[in-house]
């Protein structure tokens, strides 16, 4: 499945409403995020799947890939566009033979060593960070930008800058061959999470351009 | 899928090494285990399966069904006999569209109504309780024995009695028309792992043909 890994938003639901997570969603949406991840560390199966849901009707309108964090089995029942898997979860492979060769399989790579392990192992993209620290992940090892890049350029597929990321702090990230840059607070967090997203949107296609 | 009900082990690894575990396991199916749940709701999806691939590759020996608490995707790549689904977890007719006709799929039902529900979306049992309070879940809610046999005769599936059952305690079981019971410590934290599944499954025979 064809995916555009500029702006990915990682989403956040904690604390709020079906309709608030879906409002900031879609204000997301407008204002540019080219591709979504659902990420439910808390929720139970039943929870995750009913949001997956929800969310994947919000995507479908704005044509953008719904992934789903960690569990295959919610990204089939919700028939979401792929899986993103950390090292801690699923492996790449078994991900890829669960959904299929036309899904999405995302996953987290922090070395270069990591990086190639989940090419082979079929993954279509790669998260690699945390760039900054950040208040999403309890435990943060931090990834140098110079290992970012080393990372990018050991594999043939996208690979996303993530961690803490922000308009604010992401001049570090010029002059990177990255594809894109995930994020969650950035946006989620925002007062105005669509003109959030048409900023972080502009930034990475500018360091995207100065790269090529 | 085939499978008996009679003495049902849902697993607790917390704190085993992979040995120690395996060997209890092993003591337990020796002693007429026949059924088996891993229920490894603190693991990451990597180790889940991993544990799940060792764990099989026992039960496989001794012709005993593996049960996977919760996570289809993990009991899909285990490739076990099936998935057992909370309240909170996925519903059933989600865990049986993923897995097919062929697998189980077990349902936790506390009351007739969600007992009854559980069986039109296709559950192949139901686990109801708790019977008595247990250490091995923080909030438990108990149900009475009579709510246990009201449960058994609403449905045309099997029924286990679940919740801090043991040797000591199992009395209050007779009369009533289970078609087993599920334990975890009576057996995972027994000092004979073999002994105490030998007693449960004779005391268990002995219910059930009484109440023939």
């Amino acid at each position: 499945m064809k995916f555009d890994p500029t702006l990915y938003l990682v989403t956040d639901s904690t604390g709020r409403t079906d309709d608030d997570f879906l409002s900031i969603l879609e204000k997301a949406l407008t204002g540019g995020v080219t591709l979504v991840q659902l990420r439910e560390k808390e929720r139970g199966g039943g929870e995750y799947l009913r949001l997956a849901r929800l969310t994947k009707a919000v995507c479908d309108r704005y044509r953008v890939p719904l992934i789903i964090d960690d569990r295959a089995d919610i990204a089939m029942a919700a028939d979401a566009a792929g899986v993103h898997v950390g090292q801690s979860d699923l492996p790449v492979c078994e991900a890829r033979k669960l959904l299929g060769e036309d899904k999405i399989v995302g996953a987290t790579a922090k070395t270069v060593e990591q990086a190639q392990k989940a090419y082979r192992e079929g993954a279509d993209y790669l998260g690699t960070g945390a760039i900054f620290p950040t208040t999403t992940k309890v435990k943060t090892v931090l990834t140098p930008v110079s290992r970012l890049n080393d990372v990018c350029r050991s594999v043939p597929i996208p690979v996303v800058a993530i961690g803490g990321l922000n308009a604010g702090n992401m001049d570090v990230l010029n002059g990177s061959p990255i594809d894109g840059i995930a994020v969650v607070s950035a946006i989620m967090k925002s007062a105005d999470p669509e003109a959030a997203a048409r900023e972080l949107f502009a930034r990475v296609r500018v360091i995207k351009e100065n790269n090529r």
